[in-house]
């Protein structure tokens, strides 16, 4: 879904007008990418291999975000059913929701083939099967080239023992869960746990890490830094457009309210601002946690989101701010 | 398919008559599980997790193996979709193949619930999330009753920290291949790239290997012991039938013919029979093995089939067997 949508949604329930700019979802920061960020060239251009999510829908954000070349596993699939055989049976979901390649792989001069430029999972994965396959397939290639095989791969002289040490595709991770809590009794697995089975079937490919191979990868989404990074740029952003001012104080205190101690907690705790903003945890009893000691210590932990939000005013002495005025 | 199908296939296309003990399969050892073997209880009127394959056809094989309460994870996917809530994607393939549950989860009262007494993963599994998120949850619960969860797992104090330490079902695969050649032009993800992915999950689950975990399995299938221990038990019977007598001469010698070194040739050289037999390798061109140093050394390498039959023969100086009677 993308954050338009979100916010519509939101809008709606809550009975307010709402900015998109207001909401950041897991994979809200992989817009950055659409024009390049550190070491990853702008992909604007380039082809994105979009993974997971129900139907097309991931396809559709990622337009949104500005991408202008994207493919599925599924649309490979339908064009080159031989690549998965198994995916058959699931032929009747692909139907609905693939769209052509414009390019084929090629075996005989696989350079004029399908190339891939970046992998971003987007959201949970339906066919795990293919979509490891594919990933494990690209992974491994010259370049991004579907049906290449790098002959770097398995050299011990080489970083990573010369695995993804060949224009290889970067690998984009939007959410590291490995469990959600849903409708069943028992929390099911989530993003981190199609990650942690490509994890698997990496290692058995190369060796792992026992052989000194690790699956090169980069993680968006709490706990890790580069949402914390997102987030923050966000909000000076909107504090500078609210305030009508390209200078104004610095920005000091952000207060993470989360239900998850494991990301939400943990995040703000490892979070190293690089604008020196204090980032202060507050835990809630009405979501993942509910209750016992926590695995990562919040400053407070509070009943809701609405006793979150008057306990952080409170500290930041927000109606004394107002009255000093 | 089964090993009737399988033989009436050969039959036809070779144009003479075949009987089905001369097959044996990956999954055909399976068929020992029914009565019982070593530690696993006679499982012919318990209710087993068949896992893998295109539509119910594993179903259809267990059934003809003896089994007679069998389960897929479609079946408990169907009654219970929000176990593994992703899978409606692919409820269209789902619909075709399941069959009602005799007995449900009881989330209030699990014991009352549905009971997996083991997992035979039959052929490579289609809807890998499913089957890992299902498997899962069985490694984890009390005695293989879905829906509850151990409260042996994670303990410090029990081997393998408490994990399959309370009855819960044991887990089979039939084949450990990684890869297979099929009609793509590179090897393909084989059932144990599915076995990986577990394996990944399991340790991302559980800690892992770093944390003194293991995932507790048996292997069927070459390279694998138990395979070769079937098929030696097999051919004895077959020549004691051949020769209608019950007490032969001792079956000396075994030559194993195939066409991957990895499973055959390794297989044929790890193996040790308990009744003396010396185990032939001889690896031909004609399939997986192409050329080049094997990483196993067979006895001998030939072209082909044919090839490999009369050098075998030739070996056991069986010409000269026959005309000295």
């Amino acid at each position: 879904m993308s954050e338009e949508e979100r916010i519509a949604q939101l809008s709606d329930r809550l009975g307010i007008p709402l900015d998109p700019e207001l909401i950041i979802q897991s994979h809200t920061p992989y817009t950055q990418l659409v024009r390049g960020k550190h070491d990853q060239k702008p992909l604007e251009n380039k082809t994105v291999l979009v993974v997971g999510g129900d139907g097309d829908k991931c396809r559709d954000v990622a337009k949104q975000y500005g991408f202008k070349s994207m493919l599925t596993p599924g649309d490979i699939f339908m064009a080159h059913p031989s690549i998965w055989p198994f995916s058959s049976a699931f032929s009747h979901y692909y139907k609905g929701i693939t769209k052509p390649l414009t390019n084929s792989i090629d075996p005989i001069d696989p350079s004029k083939g399908l190339k891939i430029d970046a992998i971003l999972v987007f959201n949970d994965p339906r066919d795990w099967a293919l979509d490891i396959q594919i990933i494990i397939d690209l992974l491994l290639s010259r370049e991004g080239i579907v049906g290449t095989i790098s002959d770097k791969n398995n050299r011990d002289d080489l970083p990573n023992r010369g695995y993804q040490q060949d224009g290889q595709p970067a690998l984009y991770f939007s959410n590291p869960d490995l469990l959600w809590a849903a409708g069943y009794h028992q929390p099911r697995l989530g993003q981190g746990g199609f990650c942690a089975a490509l994890e698997g079937v990496w290692s058995a490919m190369t060796g792992g890490s026992e052989s000194g191979v690790a699956l090169l990868k980069t993680m968006i989404g709490k706990p890790h830094k580069l949402t914390y990074d997102f987030a923050e740029q966000r909000l000076i952003e909107l504090r500078n457009k609210r305030f009508q001012t390209d200078v104004p104080a610095p920005l000091e205190t952000i207060y993470m309210i989360g239900d998850n101690p494991e990301s939400d907690i943990r995040g703000a705790h490892s979070y190293i601002s690089s604008t020196n903003v204090n980032w202060v945890p507050v835990l809630v009893r009405s979501g993942v946690y509910t209750g016992g000691t926590p695995t990562w210590t919040p400053k407070t932990i509070v009943d809701g989101v609405g006793e979150a939000v008057s306990w952080s005013l409170a500290q930041s002495n927000w109606k004394q701010h107002l009255s000093d005025r």
